[in-house]
């Protein structure tokens, strides 16, 4: 049996049914994140758990529960479920309410969670993907990991229908970001990605890059680079909590260009595996 | 008792739960309608259903009924909840599918439905209402019906926590609409409303509006106005199903002002109360 985690509740995932009146379900009302879990171990749980409450403050919504307890609601679903590497989701809805535009603050939030197990995209990090260059038409607080994912959803469709594997964004001519994942560039030696402001989701694996880079002394910056620029990288590569680290070979769409996996990317991939295995 | 609607069945509205599975509560991948309700009869039935069919083509969703029997449906559900003055709201999410920003185009989209009694906002219709003005952060697209409403959401709560009845929303300088409302200014006896593209929803009522003025003679233009055009406005109204034609008094936030409803305002109004009385 599959369990899920549904407010109070461990249960059946056959059983996770939640009320029609919840804002999640009228509104988006909500917010998430997606952890991987290494060798039964969460990966940057911390950090994700940061994001969690920044999203949730930038919502005007309150945590039914500390953090410690979420964690360890986690932590023990994915024990029930015996993950071993994939990743868990969890979510956090405003809470019930007659449909209402104007939210009441007294409601209780309604958290769900799910586990899968997935192994690592091994033979597309060797090979490499190919993305949709496609118009960002989101909102402008991307920054706020939030369940109204229509434009990311929309532009993963358009992307897999031009047999693309992502979807790459841009509004006018800057590369924001992925449908759902971070995109970078390098040129000369020097790795370039969009900085963590409104327009993109600061992505947790991304922050890890920063770190890695440092690392691995290449040099990175935060900074907005053209759909031309792209089609000039050396390598380009995006990053994300499934994906980790993945070399990108080919671009459609708004613009065209195909490439091959780079010595930096290769670099940031080996540091990346480094780091997962040490927990 | 009250029923609601949820798939294929009329069902009591406290057993009214859906899957967490379903796309709607992941990604708010789904699409709605309000449709008022005056002595019995729904209002602009056909216009309603018109949208809710642009919006599901949009969004590449497919019906999993015809028109005629959603339109069948809805009538009977009203019956069984026996509204007299209220208004239905109806929902159609993409359908379940284990969480996946990929949609599949073979799952079946779930439909639910809820009904309401509701006066008719007599005196905010005869005093008028103050809106706050807020800039306009939403995507690129919100000429279809979705609901991912966060965007709104947000400016509702900010009007209200400003003691505002509605939000004003602007991109940049040009005034878009309310969060759930169209806004029209009136000046020198012309009326000016934003154009039915991408930044706005073309409103039920906004449509009917035009029928209203053109009946009236009162010209009446699809022309964006900025923020300095509505402080020197002789009248400004907003529309909604729930609201329908409603004078704004006073405006807070990115502008302020305050003004009384005017003739223009009073004849649209009239107007609107005989076709409504004419069923």
């Amino acid at each position: 049996m599959e369990y899920v985690w549904l407010k109070d509740k461990i249960i059946s995932r056959h059983d996770a049914y939640v009320h029609f009146d919840d804002r999640g379900y009228y509104f988006g009302d909500g917010i998430y994140e997606v952890i991987r879990v290494y060798d039964g171990l969460p990966f940057l749980f911390d950090e994700h758990f940061e994001r969690f409450l920044r999203s949730a403050k930038e919502l005007d919504m309150p945590l039914p529960y500390s953090i410690t307890t979420l964690k360890e609601n986690i932590r023990h679903l994915l024990q029930k479920n015996d993950i071993k590497n994939g990743y868990v989701y969890i979510q956090m809805t405003r809470g019930e309410q007659i449909r209402d535009h104007l939210y009441s603050r007294d409601i209780i939030p309604v958290i769900t969670a799910f586990t899968k197990e997935a192994e690592i995209p091994v033979t597309k990090q060797t090979n490499g993907i190919s993305l949709l260059a496609t118009e960002d038409i989101r909102w402008l607080r991307c920054d706020i990991k939030t369940i109204n994912l229509l434009g990311n959803v929309m532009a993963k469709r358009r992307a897999e229908d031009y047999y693309c594997d992502e979807a790459l964004q841009h509004r006018g001519d800057i590369v924001t970001e992925g449908s759902s994942s971070n995109i970078f560039i390098v040129k000369k030696g020097v790795i370039y990605t969009h900085p963590a402001n409104h327009y993109i989701l600061n992505g947790i694996t991304r922050q890890h890059v920063f770190n890695l880079a440092q690392e691995e002394k290449i040099p990175i910056f935060e900074e907005a680079f053209s759909l031309e620029e792209t089609i000039n990288a050396d390598e380009i590569f995006v990053t994300s909590t499934t994906l980790e680290i993945m070399p990108v070979i080919n671009i459609k769409g708004s613009i065209e260009t195909s490439l091959q996996p780079g010595t930096i990317t290769r670099k940031l991939q080996q540091a990346f595996k480094e780091h997962t295995h040490a927990g």
